[in-house]
C-alpha cells in the first residue's frame, strides 16, 4: 500500500468516520472554537461542553424523532455493560426477561440477565449458525414478561431485522450498537435502545441509550448510582464526568447525518452500498453469501471464498489496495465487509472492482 | 480576551494537556502514522492499537515502577465506577471495610460501598469543612478488614496526603484521580489504585486502574462480567471495546511524562509551581488559602477572597486576561487553580501576576 493511497477501513467497529467530521474535528482539535485550547481539555461543567451536549442530544432527537417520554443518555461501558444494567434496572420480580440469540452479542446478553433472574428465550438462531433472525412478528411473548430483548443486527453473521417483533405490553428492548441511525426508526414501539458509538455513531467510549422515562420506577433499591439509568436521567449524563471527546465526535458526526437529509436518506444510501456489494456476490458461486437472504445485513455483509486460503489472500490483497479490516471475526472466518453510514458508495465501489479482479485471479 | 491570546486553562478535570500531546494528536488525527485513517477510527483488534495500547501499558510500569505481580487496566466509568467496582470485588463476607472521609469524593466512595458491606471511619475530616488530611500514619486498622481506603488528593478543599497510612496487612486502595503521576509512588504499598484520567493522565473517558493480582481471588460468584477486575485482567483490557482514542491519548501524555524525566523530576516541577502560588498566598491577608498548611495539595490550590463578590470578579477578570477555569468547587465557593502536570509554569507565573495586579486594584 503506498502511503497516499486512499484507504477504505472496512472494520466492524471502532470503525471510519466520516472524512468531514474527521476534518473539522482536526482543526479545531487544538482551539475549539476560539477558545484557545480543545474541546478535549473542556471542563464538563463549562459552557462550550454543555453547549456540544445539549446539541448533541438535540441531533440525536430530531434524527431518532425521540418522543418527548423518553430520555437520551451518553453513558460508558459499551453494549457490554448495557448487557447488564438492562437486566438490573428492567427485570421485575417473578417475570422472566425473554431473549431472542441471534448471535454471539445477544448470547452475552443472556449470560449477563441469568444472574440477575429468569430468562426464556423466545427464538435461537443458534442451531442455524445464526445465519438467520426467524420471523420476529410471529413470536409469542408471554404478557407478563419483563421485557423483550433483541440485537437488531448481527455484525459477525451479518444478518439484520427488517422486521421488529411486537411486544404487546411487553417493552422492547433492542441493542443497536451495529445499525444505530442507519435507518429512520419508530422509537415508540421500544422502552429501550441502546448503542456502543464506534460503528454508527463516533469513536468508541460512549453509548448512546434511549430510554421511555416510565421505565425508572423498576429499578430497584440498592442499585449502585452509576449503573441506574436514573441516575443519568437525573443528572443529563454529567453525573460524573462524561467522555467529552467522545460525546463531541458524536455531537459532528450527527451534524454529517443531518447533513445527509437524515435517516430516511442515509438508508437509502445504505440500500444502494449494500444491494451493490450483494449483487456482486449473487452474480457469481466464487463469493457465497453467509446470512439468508431475507435476513441479510445491510451494515455487515458477510460472504466466504472457495476456502479459507484464498479468503485469507483475498484479505492480504485488499489490504494492499487500500481495502483494510475485511477479515470476518475470529469465531466465523471468512470475509465481513462493515459497511456503516460513514463508507462512501466510492468504497464499496472499489472493493467490487477488487472482487471481480480477485476473482479473475482466483476464480 | 482577544482570540489569539495564550490561554491557560485551570480547570479540575477535564483539563489542561501538554501542549506537545494536542500537537502531535492534532497532526496525525486524520492520518495515524501513515495507515491512511485515524487512531480514532482504528480496530481494538488491529496491530496499530494492540501497540499503543502495549506501549501504554509499558510507559505506566516504568513511570510507577509498577511490580510484575500487579496488573494495569484501562477501564470506563470513571472512579465513580470504581467507587462501586472497589467493594463489589474486594469487600470479604463478615470482614468490614475501612474508609478515611477526606472529601466529597470519599464521602461518595463511602456511600457507594455501604450498598455491599459493613464500613468503618478510620478517620473523618468531615467537622473540620474537609480542610485537613489529619495523621494518616497514626491510624490504627482493625486487622481483619477487607481493605483501607483513601483518596490521595481531595480536589475540592486543596488537600493531598504527603504520608501514606500503613494498613499492615490491609490492603491498602486509593482513589488517585486527582494526582495520579505527579510524584513518585511505591505501588508495593497499595493493592488497588486507580484514577480517571481527566486530570493528570488524559482525556475524559478512561480508568487507570493498578492492582495486585492476588486479590482477584476475592471477588465473588455471580458478579456481571463488566465489573469483574478479573475480566479485565483476563482479556488485557480488550474484553469489550475499550476507549480506543482516550488510551491513545493517554500514551502520549505518558510518553511526555517520561520525556520530562520521570515523576521525581515531574515532582520537582509540580512543587516549584504549588510553592510559587502558596507563596503568593501566604504573602498577604488579602489571599487566604483554605487547607491547613501540612495538607495543601500541588494539584489544586484553594483560596478565598475577603468576599464572594471579589471573589466572582476575579474569576471573571481572570477570565478575560486568559486565565480560565478558576471558580471554587460549586459545593464551596472560592477560589481552585488546578495546577496538573501539564500546567507550565508560565501559566502560574501568570497567574501570580494577576493575583498581585487584582490585589493592588482591590485589596
Amino acid at each position: 500500500m503506498s502511503r497516499n493511497q486512499t484507504v477504505y477501513n472496512f472494520n466492524p467497529g471502532p470503525a471510519t468516520l466520516p472524512k468531514e467530521v474527521m476534518v473539522q474535528a482536526q482543526e479545531e482539535f487544538t482551539d475549539y472554537r476560539g477558545l484557545g485550547y480543545g474541546i478535549v481539555e473542556a471542563s464538563h461543567r463549562g459552557e462550550a461542553f454543555k453547549d456540544v451536549l445539549a446539541r448533541t442530544e438535540q441531533n440525536v432527537r430530531e434524527l431518532l424523532e425521540v418522543p418527548e417520554e423518553y430520555a437520551v443518555l451518553f453513558l460508558q461501558g459499551g453494549a457490554s455493560l448495557q448487557f447488564a444494567m438492562v437486566p438490573m434496572n428492567l427485570m421485575m420480580p417473578g417475570r422472566p426477561a425473554v431473549y431472542a440469540d441471534t448471535g454471539a452479542w445477544t448470547a452475552k446478553a443472556i449470560k449477563e440477565a441469568k444472574l440477575f433472574g429468569d430468562v426464556e428465550i423466545v427464538f435461537s438462531g443458534k442451531e442455524a449458525g445464526y445465519a438467520c433472525i426467524g420471523d420476529p412478528q410471529s413470536w409469542e411473548v408471554r404478557s407478563d414478561a419483563s421485557y423483550l430483548y433483541i440485537c437488531s443486527n448481527n455484525t459477525i453473521r451479518g444478518t439484520q431485522y427488517h422486521f421488529f417483533p411486537d411486544g404487546g405490553g411487553v417493552p422492547l428492548v433492542a441493542d443497536m450498537s451495529s445499525d444505530i441511525m442507519s435507518r429512520p426508526l419508530d422509537i415508540a414501539r421500544f422502552g429501550l435502545i441502546f448503542a456502543g458509538a464506534q460503528k454508527n455513531l463516533g469513536p468508541a467510549g460512549v453509548t448512546l441509550v434511549v430510554l421511555r422515562k416510565d421505565l425508572l420506577a423498576r429499578t430497584p433499591e440498592g442499585l449502585t448510582a452509576m449503573l441506574r439509568y436514573g441516575t443519568h436521567v437525573e443528572k443529563d449524563s454529567c453525573f460524573n464526568t462524561p467522555p467529552v471527546f467522545a460525546i463531541y465526535m458524536l455531537g459532528l458526526v450527527t451534524d454529517w447525518l443531518k447533513g445527509q437529509g437524515g435517516l430516511a436518506a442515509v438508508e437509502r444510501i445504505n440500500t444502494v452500498k449494500s444491494q451493490t456489494l450483494y449483487e456482486m456476490i449473487d452474480s457469481t458461486t466464487f463469493y457465497q453469501g453467509t446470512a439468508e437472504a431475507g435476513d441479510r445485513s445491510k451494515m455487515n455483509i458477510t460472504f466466504r471464498l472457495p476456502n479459507p486460503e484464498l479468503e485469507a489472500l483475498f484479505v492480504k490483497e485488499a489490504a494492499e489496495n487500500g481495502l483494510i479490516g475485511l477479515k470476518g471475526h475470529r469465531s466465523v472466518g471468512g470475509i465481513r465487509a462493515s459497511c456503516y453510514n460513514a463508507m462512501p458508495l466510492a468504497g464499496i465501489s472499489c472493493l467490487v472492482d477488487f472482487m471481480t479482479e480477485f476473482e479473475a485471479r482466483h476464480g
